[in-house]
């Protein structure tokens, strides 16, 4: 067997939603096809992937690096040892070949989409889904059949009130959430905890509330939002300050009690491996939110899952950021805590299959060989025509 | 006034030489003209930037963000307060617009090469060199009016031996240098310490020796080299493990005494910092060689001085890599303690002025305005060819 071509495409997840940082105006995701020889139904099979949000497509590093890298490769180099299927560490290290140590930025969502793809199209070859193709590989055959997911959302926009963002809360409850997840520090103090305020009369619970704050605070900020959001027991306090400063989340951690979660800015095994190591992450109740299409793909997070247990670390520490169904699948297969949803921004490539519910605050899976991409009908009509083009 | 024009091109410095990591055989680099109309002998005033090697061109990135973000920005918002010239921090607020923190590698590299043009069109518009530029607005008007440098070589390449490389080493001397690098870690330790020994028989003292190793070790390898080196008494021992492995750096100064050096594979003020802040570095004998032309230039750059220089670390524990220009100015007008210089690879962007000898280890600049690279024909040929394409 062999990779027949690799196709790719950008595509806008344009929104007028911000968060404490960046506006999302003119935000891209890169889609890529990865067309094997294999044949199943009929048709030749061909592996997905794309990148969350946040970090943009990468049209121009895929072209000029990866893709040829790829297409340069001997074949014969990028199978598994039968030689029926493709090794995606092969692959792997054919993409990462001459490229220096450190700089985990932006090359690391270009191979993240690619590695996906692969992922997607081993485990059509194999005609099981990527979750329980990864449970029987690494996990002795244990999938979690559900996986806890959360809405994402409570961004800024223009004009956005209270009420607006009690609207927004209610309907994610009304889909099967009972996690949210809004933004801070986009406002003042006063304004987040009025913010804050509405969403809880909305959820409950502040166990049902997640609040992120994009890495926006120094240290004296996040000290002082801390001592603010202690009382409201939430679920946890997200990215208080940049997300290399270690330092910060050490010192934090000795003014906040309640969970913290980090790690959706760090992208590679080595990143994680310093928050793990210099951060004062707590094992019994922060969360980790590595994503792996940001982040060199599933390849380069099962490394850092492995770093996380030499460290003590369960992976159920792990809910990935991205909201996307690859995460989903690794959450699933591999035994993670949950993963991130998107339910109304970064359309189309937002949410999980379409006729599978949220239920309870779980989702789970179409009957599909793969990630299960061809579920979700919009992007996957993106996929289809990068395919026939 | 106002920028013009940004024009891009990507230029190949294919070299048959391997360090211990990757081989050189496809590096490119990436050549930006950034055309103002400011007027100077008549003619308008363009600033030019390239990237360091190592990291490969960025065209990708330049032309999906960076440069149509310099283009859509209202030209009055990227000039200094007085109006007659750029502004570089105002510039870099700009390229960086939508960017989210952290993941910095890659986009680092495009945003550095735009920078370099900057500061060279700045020093231009005011008619001096840019270290002298440099002094004058941050150091009071103190400038080096030469520069400590020593030549990186000692690569591996096929059929290489041990007298080849003496008398690779012997033509540096012969150029004016007394200190020199060299790889280790792509062969053997016994092979490395004949090729060490080799070297030594011509430059004499280890003090006139650095040996780089490219990130290559874990941490039992970086010992055993650290013992095996010991001895020597080499200037330092150059980037053992992994740039991110800060945990290692800091072991490891635990089994070795004299100068350690590391930093070309961290490409911001973060990173940097956790660096300093747990790679157990000592300011008192360790070198720093963050290079700006491939971590968001200059601008982020004065953010890094400013954070060592809060952390008792002194600007002459400074040489950077990339043996450019850039650099070299940059240690002349911000009292750096050297530059890294390569006279024989990564042609055409390896080294200096032409005309201006290299004399004990020391270079100076030639008398023009801007960075100098008018004053080294064969890239200049590149890059006036790209203005006028």
């Amino acid at each position: 067997m062999k990779i027949i071509d690799i196709k790719d495409t950008v595509v806008p997840i344009r929104s007028d939603i911000r968060n404490a940082y960046i506006d999302f105006g003119l935000m891209t995701v890169s889609v890529v096809a990865l067309i094997t020889d294999v044949l199943r139904d009929g048709k030749p099979v061909v592996g997905f992937g794309f990148n969350s949000n946040g970090r943009y497509a990468q049209q121009g590093l895929l072209r000029e690096r990866f893709i040829p890298r790829l297409k340069a490769a001997a074949p014969e180099s990028l199978l598994n040892e039968k030689g029926g299927n493709l090794d995606p560490e092969k692959i792997w290290a054919s993409l990462m070949k001459n490229e220096k140590p450190g700089g985990h930025g932006d090359r690391s969502v270009a191979v993240g989409v690619i590695d996906m793809a692969v992922w997607d199209a081993v485990s059509k070859i194999e005609g099981v889904p990527l979750y329980r193709y990864l449970a029987d590989r690494y996990r002795g055959g244990k999938a979690d059949e559900k996986v806890s997911i959360y809405a994402a959302g409570g961004y800024y926009y223009p004009g956005k009130g209270l009420e607006a963002l009690k609207q927004e809360m209610q309907s994610y409850l009304d889909r099967g959430y009972t996690t949210v997840k809004m933004k801070i520090g986009g406002a003042s103090l006063d304004e987040d905890l009025r913010r804050i305020e509405a969403v809880l009369a909305v959820v409950g619970d502040g166990g049902n509330l997640a609040v992120d704050a994009n890495g926006k605070f120094c240290i004296e900020e996040a000290i002082t939002y801390a001592e603010a959001l202690k009382p409201y027991g939430l679920r946890w306090y997200e990215e208080a300050g940049d997300p290399l400063d270690y330092a910060l989340q050490a010192e934090l951690a000795g003014h906040y009690e309640g969970p913290m979660a980090t790690g959706e800015n760090l992208f590679s095994m080595q990143d994680a491996r310093n928050l793990i190591r210099h951060g004062g992450m707590r094992p019994n109740r922060d969360i980790l939110q590595f994503d792996c299409a940001l982040s060199y793909g599933l390849v380069e997070y099962m490394r850092t899952l492995e770093m996380l247990e030499e460290s003590g670390w369960s992976r159920r520490s792990c809910i990935p950021h991205g909201g996307h169904q690859m995460c989903l699948n690794v959450a699933a297969g591999l035994g993670l805590g949950g993963n991130e949803s998107y339910p109304d921004v970064f359309k189309p490539f937002n949410g999980f299959a379409d006729r599978v519910p949220v239920e309870d605050g779980y989702v789970g899976f179409p009957d599909l060989p793969g990630i299960g991409l061809e579920a979700k009908n919009e992007p996957y009509k993106i996929m289809k025509e990068l395919v026939d083009s």
